[in-house]
């Protein structure tokens, strides 16, 4: 008997989706009777190297799932079966509620290192519960929104599209991705499911298989086009000019087909769009767009851009796919307080903030980006907008709160007017934005130091 | 109203994980009448420069998944609600059931450049609509399958533990990549639901939280052993060899109390591991093992096994759960074959393969690798080993082929004292391995370019 293909997980199974320690630790505390309030922070250590700032992302959504989980009775058998776990801590788990409170970036917020995205402040046992899922789904749309915004950033307002969905880590990568895509400022996806669901323009041309079953390419252009008008058609099955020439003499023989755009997918961009451009362009078809694919990233839509290439949009696959130069950031989820006592763990040569924060964003007289204060939560500055915005109080999602992530989009083109220009560099460098500890909590570091 | 939380994928929503233009190229077909059989075939151009074998794993669940699917009700009413299709087409929709053939590699199969993981072939619609979803699917377990086993070779018998579900990208990666880590001889994983659902064993210590939760680190290593026989104490909170000591002191006062191992998690752990087996032998526990994890990768422990570091068992997360030097693959799928005849793309500078093929693996008089020859599937050759199976027939999965994954593991291990040592190499650098095509299927290219 092979074995059986599994299902697609269900939110039903997420609590289930975690580190094995994290339920013999939150089994020992009940064990203990260790009920107290601990603060958990999320955050980054170090910025990538190729990376100025991050996006936070995914981390309103993933607090607005966890904290309405609940354990199946299927899942606490599954549990049973391990023989690791008591039946009066079952109980617990099958009575498992979230009743804490959750403080938030706004989805979209550009973070920087040692900033919180998030802070859980709930019974121990509760926050440490969801420490690893909420990492696994923070993790992938910051991580690739991060990507995608500087890619957007690259194309220099020209749309970008995304074209990475079969080359993503699995299902709900794809899915994260245009979440994360949409807030970076991407203007459309070819994932059809990803689209609908996360409200991002579905997009798409034709592939080379298309051409290849049909016999003749001229025919192949002529028949997709007379079904889909303004689509785009893929002209280097064979040949990139001769697919251009084939597109100018199907258009002077039927005009009343309305391609919109031809699309390049290998060789040298640049020149062969230089090419076609003055090939569409000496035939009067100066409205028809070019757009380009094949391995890009923001380096080399800066460099074609740079060379003046008439490129006038992008499909990006792959290396925004999985954000290739920096797949993943060192995320971390630490217990900073317990029992009303800020805690945090000695590590040499790195910074650990301990107790409940907020963090604080200067602003110059223009409204620009002046550097970042981080505090502790009950100071109450006025020196800068506060960023942590509770989220989920008392086991309860705030609605208002929550809409702050259907502004994640607008909030990432906002920052990008505010932010220093260096930020915007894509080259690896120093900002030197200055993002300092608060008085108040400089001496609590040093306190418990 | 703040956007809904939207639930996790169904299996039913599986066929609207496409690329748009596969859905707009299938209803070209369709009304079109294109109906012959065409294949497809799954394969990669180059390997990463830092790999010198991939281990194709995915392509067999992917198969079977895929060839089950169906177009829900629902699904159907979104993409009409698009406006890009036609009434007729949503019909042939409603009623698609894939009804061709797929063949594959075996999971857990080294793979070299341009050989085929997987063959499509179908009525080209059927072969088209599956496309980005088989790619989505297989590109993530052969990804984290080829860099974990070059970590659990690194590791040289020791067991490697799965540490990196919060690091993945989101929970398809997670689960998807548990499979491909038991495939590549992983010994444990932290995951919990994706042990639980790939038969792959749970292991899990404790965390920093943990102590730091509790006033003194002494009183919260006795409470957890107490509680956990055999468990592993992490020594790391405050001073790992003070850690040490008190474990010590610990199992000393309480020789009841059987604690079966340490955890280093942060420093230099070389240095640590030496000395924390010297001080743990001194007292006469030679038998509380050492396990190491932060940050480890298959050249670290490589690194820390040539200074003969004493340690017992590895935890690997971040590296191996996004393949951090290898995130991705350019895994293609691509059309070889129409109405029974061989097609390709001509691409300069890339080799691609025409027709229906059959991957030989040749071995030498002692059981060895000599090489493998990329021929035609007719072909029937005897001086190697066909290596793709037939998994799907007439839309029916085949359970005896399929029963192949269920041996991923044993394949591995096998195919690991198979290989030349030169492959097993985990530097960058050539192996001259020889994948050379036959000659029926260079004529075939000769013919076609």
């Amino acid at each position: 008997m092979s074995e059986p293909v599994p299902a697609q997980v269900e939110d039903n199974d997420l609590l289930l989706l975690t580190d094995l320690y994290q339920l013999t630790m939150v089994q020992a505390y009940w064990k203990e009777s260790m009920q107290e309030w601990a603060t958990f922070s999320l955050f980054f250590r170090k910025l990538p190297p190729s990376r100025r700032f991050m996006l936070a992302c995914g981390q309103q959504h993933a607090a607005a799932l966890v904290s309405q989980l609940r354990f199946s009775q299927a899942n606490l058998e599954r549990l049973a079966g391990t023989g690791k776990f008591d039946d009066g801590f079952l109980e617990w788990l099958e009575a498992f509620r979230f009743s804490g409170d959750i403080w938030t970036l706004p989805e979209g917020t550009p973070v920087f290192e040692n900033e919180p995205f998030l802070e859980v402040d709930a019974p121990i046992a509760e926050a440490q519960l969801l420490e690893s899922l909420i990492m696994n789904l923070v993790q992938p749309e910051t991580v690739l929104a991060s990507k995608a915004v500087r890619i957007a950033m690259a194309a220099d307002d020209r749309p970008v599209v995304d074209f990475g969905m079969r080359r993503m880590h699995g299902v709900d990568a794809a899915m994260r991705g245009v979440r994360a895509y949409r807030t970076a400022g991407i203007a459309a996806t070819s994932n059809v499911l990803g689209g609908l669901r996360h409200g991002l323009a579905l997009n798409g041309t034709m592939a080379h298989s298309y051409i290849l079953a049909h016999d003749d390419e001229r025919e192949a252009f002529r028949t997709f086009a007379r079904q889909y008008p303004e689509t785009v058609l893929l002209v280097d099955t064979h040949d990139t000019l001769k697919g251009v020439q084939m597109v100018i003499e199907l258009m002077d023989e039927e005009p009343e087909l309305k391609v919109s755009g031809v699309r390049l997918d290998s060789g040298d961009l640049g020149d062969l769009a230089h090419r076609s451009r003055a090939m569409l362009d000496e035939a009067g078809y100066q409205t028809i767009k070019i757009i380009a694919s094949s391995g890009l990233d923001e380096y080399k839509i800066q460099a074609l851009l740079k060379d003046r290439a008439p490129i006038d949009a992008f499909g990006v696959g792959t290396q925004m796919g999985v954000a290739a130069d920096a797949p993943v950031i060192d995320l971390s989820y630490k217990l900073v307080e317990y029992a009303e006592r800020p805690r945090v763990k000695h590590s040499s040569g790195k910074i650990n903030l301990p107790g409940r924060k907020q963090v604080y964003r200067r602003r110059d007289a223009r409204g620009r980006y002046a550097g970042d204060i981080i505090a502790c939560r009950d100071e109450k500055r006025t020196d800068g907008e506060a960023l942590l915005v509770q989220l989920v109080n008392n086991g309860r999602l705030d609605d208002e709160a929550m809409a702050l992530a259907d502004s994640a989009r607008e909030r990432v083109q906002a920052a990008l007017k505010d932010m220093p220009d260096a930020m915007k560099e894509l080259e690896e460098g120093a900002t030197d934005y200055p993002v300092e500890l608060s008085d108040e909590l400089s001496r609590l570091v040093e306190a418990l130091s």
